[in-house]
């Protein structure tokens, strides 16, 4: 490599990049003009992928936090090799483009390996890669068998650096001692608002050095590609400490407005396009232009990936001989199989039963099922022994050094970082071979919602385990309690929100979490006990919803509910009965599968005619869906012991027959709407 | 004041918490036992405030950031003659109780600042608390007269120092320099999952310095009451840098189990209450006990404080006088008393007026609006030139020495830290005498409900700005568009959701929510432009919901929009109206305020026998409360100008149209639900 054709590869980064957005008349120039220099020595010394198999489990990940510099990564993939053509390149931020306006994983461009845009989440989704690639590394390679070694490298910018959620992950990064995990700040003084001393001073290298990272600094992140690949190579030598280079760049680089605001968020515009590349000694009427050299260049990059991916496939090879059922492990896991035991590991019950709290039946589901299915790692944050997500035979996933566990651990201790834990359980799912799960109480799933949109949005199969599920926590209060939370998850696309009632439910939930491989769930579990209902089995939950207990001859009413609910359906129909009103009890633990039934099942579940009563200790917001009329709460809730919280919100069988035989008595002459048959 | 007496003092604290969780059966003893002496310095030697006066503007405010401690805060409280009393301790965590389970700002008990509890939170509302003192101050103080210049403290624990809330509120605190804000933390090794070696082993003092805080270090804040006065009485000495105190203590200092995480979410239980009592002095046989030094002392201290606030008194009453205008204007706002011309300065719009995007119509008015209403202060978390929340006379609010503003200023620059930003409004709004606002793309109000959702709770009068409001954002793509989040808003209670449909909506929904005093309030602006209607004004949106335009003879359909659909439903009835079919349209830009209104108006707005269409450009969730059939995007977004993009999911007129007349003749032969008449 000589410094010519580094310099003319960096030009045409920064000549290339600005007619990508001003083709689409809209996008970030500034940013991928200065990142180019860090992201061409990145992509041209070090990141090992191979674009003629994306996805090579050991090939070095990359992720842009900063996802509105897109355009750089586009360009970046397509001087690889990947599969983004000029075209493709044109067709930027337009109608089905496979290159959308920030970067989307699983989105049709390989090398993509996370979804960033939402600021904060790409560097947090570095460190699950990085833990993802350190685990992975405990766990398979063998004396002579390297399998799994790659880094982990991240480009970052000032609104990463001042996200609560990059906060939380690169302090845990820090504490695990990521060794080959190394992030690329673009400090290049320029935010949105304009100049970054009108809200960020602090001194960002001893912030890292305090949360335990190796730091360097680079003054001239424009020119000095040699001082940018040497402190990267330094970086890879620091073995116990996630790397921060802080590189000083030129936003706009080039652009008669570089150093400026103005060149972050919109076209350079025609003129100024023409100004960067005459500086850079293009020809100005050349538009997507890569000169011959540097793609030759590039390819030939490309291809000593390819031919340590080789390289590798033949290691891999021999270790299929001497290691063969860890190799076969592993394959079963990046094909996503589950193992075949799995289904009879799942605990079953009958009413005769003790009553116990689904987020018990949850630890002794975990119990069974975890240690006959390696690829399930994560942990709570900060709340192991309220949310009951740790197994007996768990190993922390540590730094061996910390003499707390190891890298092949799989349990994580994520600290009280909500957030943090989301968009890490997405990094690792990224990776691949895992599913990541993260637990805290319900109610705080609304500080990771920012990482959990990201696991629907890019189909990562994250699963969060959700407990204290509603005012049954009684005592901690309304602060605690989640009310609105369940209407907002159940909204959010492709996402399975599961309520079970007990626990058949809870092995159902977990089943039909576990199975659905491009969709993330929760698993919302009550801290008090619920008793084991009749009629509650795997495979109905795996419906979404069922009825749980019919009536003789004609229903007066059908009672819906939800995880705690449905036992308290249960005894208001049984309270009902006595005064000769019939009615149906029908148990939804997840609206989403439900919704995929056909009609005709669906029909059976809340036939027409009937009124439809529901009930769940929680926001009503939303079951206009399918109830005619709804017990729920649409207050805040209380602190107190839960009994007196159920009964004070009218949540006990008394009240809720009272409210039955109210809406028995509004449909006596009329018919309710079929809310299952609509007009379109 | 004695060594002996605080000795005494701290012991009383230490024996009585454990009462209050014990009797409670439920609760955290540990760190009320671990935090007593900092919180007896705190208490007997700083704070100045006025049980007799609680809301006295210029108290000194204390946050329990660790709010899970509170029975130390019920306790001091108690101590100091505020409205706790010692049948209040005995009814802690019981239903109804003035002492909830984690402290609620606004729930009875004076002296509570904030509600604390959802980790991280506190500590952020202490930094808003400590933006609204110095911006008070440098808004009505004058030679002679310091009116305000109390000091901000807070106590924090290890969880609140994992949460990356408060990693972006004291980032941005020690940006903006706080001088008054001292923060004590409980440094005692310990987190629900054990000793924090577990997974939080940063630097903590290195990071704060990084932050620019001002740090100290104790070794034994469990004895050393002298050391951490001192620390305290040197950290108001800096007065351009907040402080952080990182106190080393005991979780459950005295109990056999000190020291571990046993004593932190658990009672003692009544073998161990007895142990502590004995050891440090007490007669295990009292409960709830305070000796009578020790609440003569306290007695004292508050009368102290009682004193100051006479003094402050004599001051404002010539202040008063010197100063009429200024001491007007700062009772004017503590009585929560709206700017008499604030109403006819808010912008009115007729059809004629060119079409404007609802975030540029939102500048307008706070253009008009922010010079008449001096305790509107805010700003962007790092997106004014999108957000366009900076009005023309605007000045920042910063320190002096930055020469960017001046603490007088009233636009903040939050920079990238949507969580920390609504944590700070609340704080500001829990000072009194100011309105808080906050701004940032919709979609990444899902980055701050953890905050958001205790605005509503504990009645914080926040006004969150929330631009870009849809697909209508168009190339940023599905990263940046909310489809969940506007049911996640509307669904969480107290709360105020307005979506204008164009710029008398725009100026009703700022009305609605300047007036609600006790509300937070989101206004959901679009990006891109929409015309004037013929129907809206200020006083229809005040309403919540109404008839924007109806039909000669009977109607067909209902079609009811927010914001930018409602001139799609306009369009759509025009183009029914060709085939025939009669359309109404409603406008709906604020659920909660329509569902106040009587019965009768609300049926005027959707009459009986009428089916009704929704049209919103995101999640149909929620919408089976009023609609019979609705058209929304129920996937996530798309990447592409956004002309496309409502074309794609079919939200132009032809395709509403469309549906529009499979609803008609969906209910042809059958009358359609009265939504708005329920059995209960
Ligand atoms: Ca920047
Ligand atoms: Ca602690």
């Amino acid at each position: 490599m000589t410094a010519d054709i580094d310099t003319f590869a960096v030009n045409t980064i920064r000549t290339l990049a600005p007619d990508v957005v001003q083709k689409a008349n809209s996008g970030h120039p500034g940013a991928p003009m200065g990142c180019a220099p860090m992201a061409h020595v990145l992509f041209s010394k070090f990141i090992q992928n191979n674009p003629k198999n994306p996805k090579w489990i050991n090939r070095d990940r990359f992720v842009l936090s900063n996802g509105h510099a897109c355009a750089l990564l586009y360009v970046m993939l397509h001087l690889r090799g990947f599969n983004v053509t000029i075209d493709d390149l044109k067709s930027f931020r337009q109608l089905d483009s496979k290159c959308p306006g920030h970067p989307e994983a699983n989105h049709g461009v390989d090398g993509i390996e996370v979804s960033t845009g939402p600021l904060g989440q790409g560097i947090s989704n570095a460190v699950g890669l990085a833990i993802a690639e350190a685990h992975l590394a405990a766990t398979f390679n063998r004396p002579g068998y390297e399998l799994i070694n790659n880094y982990t490298y991240c480009i970052l910018g000032d609104g990463c650096m001042q996200e609560g959620v990059a906060a939380e992950a690169v302090s845990l990064a820090g504490h695990l001692q990521l060794g080959k995990l190394i992030a690329l700040y673009d400090d290049n003084h320029i935010q949105i608002d304009g100049d970054t001393a009108l809200g960020f001073t602090e001194d960002v290298p001893k912030r890292f050095e305090a949360y335990g990272w190796h730091v360097q600094v680079l003054d001239d992140g424009d020119n000095d590609l040699a001082g940018i690949a040497a402190a990267v190579e330094a970086a890879k030598k620091v073995t116990n400490k996630p790397s921060l280079i802080k590189i000083r760049t030129t936003i706009g680089f080039g652009s008669k407005n570089e150093g400026e605001e103005k060149v972050h968020g919109a076209p350079l515009g025609e003129a100024d396009i023409q100004n960067v590349k005459t500086k850079f000694g293009f020809n100005p009427e050349n538009k997507f232009f890569v000169p011959e050299e540097v793609r030759e260049f590039y390819a030939n990059v490309s291809k000593k990936s390819e031919e340590a991916n080789a390289a590798w496939d033949e290691l891999y090879q021999k270790y299929s001989q001497e290691h063969a059922d860890l190799a076969a492990e592993l394959n079963r896991r990046q094909k996503k199989e589950l193992p075949k035991n799995l289904i009879e590991s799942l605990p079953t019950y009958t009413p005769a039963d003790a009553p116990v709290a689904t987020r018990k039946l949850s630890e002794i589901l975990l119990n069974k099922v975890a240690p006959i299915l390696p690829e399930l790692v994560g942990g709570s944050a900060d709340l192991t022994g309220s949310n009951l997500t740790r197994w007996k035979t768990a190993e922390d996933f540590q730094h061996p050094s910390t003499q707390l566990g190891s890298y092949a651990g799989r349990y994580i201790r994520f600290g009280v970082r909500e957030h943090g834990m989301a968009a890490i359980m997405n990094g690792i799912e990224a990776y691949g071979a895992l599913i990541p799960f993260g637990a805290t109480f319900f109610n705080f799933i609304s500080y990771a919602s920012g990482a959990v949109r990201l696991s629907a949005l890019s189909k990562h199969q994250a699963l969060y385990i959700m407990t204290h599920d509603s005012i049954g926590l009684g005592e901690d209060g309304p602060t605690h309690q989640p009310i609105e939370t369940l209407a907002s998850v159940r909204a959010l696309p492709n996402f399975l929100t599961f309520r079970p009632a007990d626990g058949n439910e809870t092995s159902g939930a977990y089943l039909a979490a576990l199975s659905n491989r491009t969709r993330p769930s929760t698993i919302i579990l009550t801290r008090q006990n619920l008793p084991h209902l009749a009629g509650t089995t795997i495979e109905n939950t795996l419906k979404g919803g069922y009825v749980l207990q019919d009536v003789e001859g004609k229903a007066d009413l059908t009672i819906v509910g939800t995880g705690s609910e449905v036992s308290l359906a249960v005894d208001t129909a049984a309270l009902l009965l006595k005064d000769g009103v019939k009615a149906r009890v029908v148990s939804l633990p997840c609206w989403e599968l439900f919704e995929e039934q056909s009609l005709e099942y669906k029909e059976t579940v809340f036939p027409a005619g009937v009124p439809t009563l529901s009930v769940e200790a929680m926001t009503t917001f939303g079951w206009g869906k399918y109830a005619h009329a709804s017990v729920g709460i649409d207050t805040f809730g209380a602190s107190a012991p839960a009994p007196l919280l159920f009964k004070k919100f009218g949540l006990v069988p008394d009240a809720v027959a009272e409210k039955a035989k109210k809406l028995v008595a509004y449909y006596k002459d009329t018919v309710p709407e079929n809310k299952l048959r609509r007009p379109f």
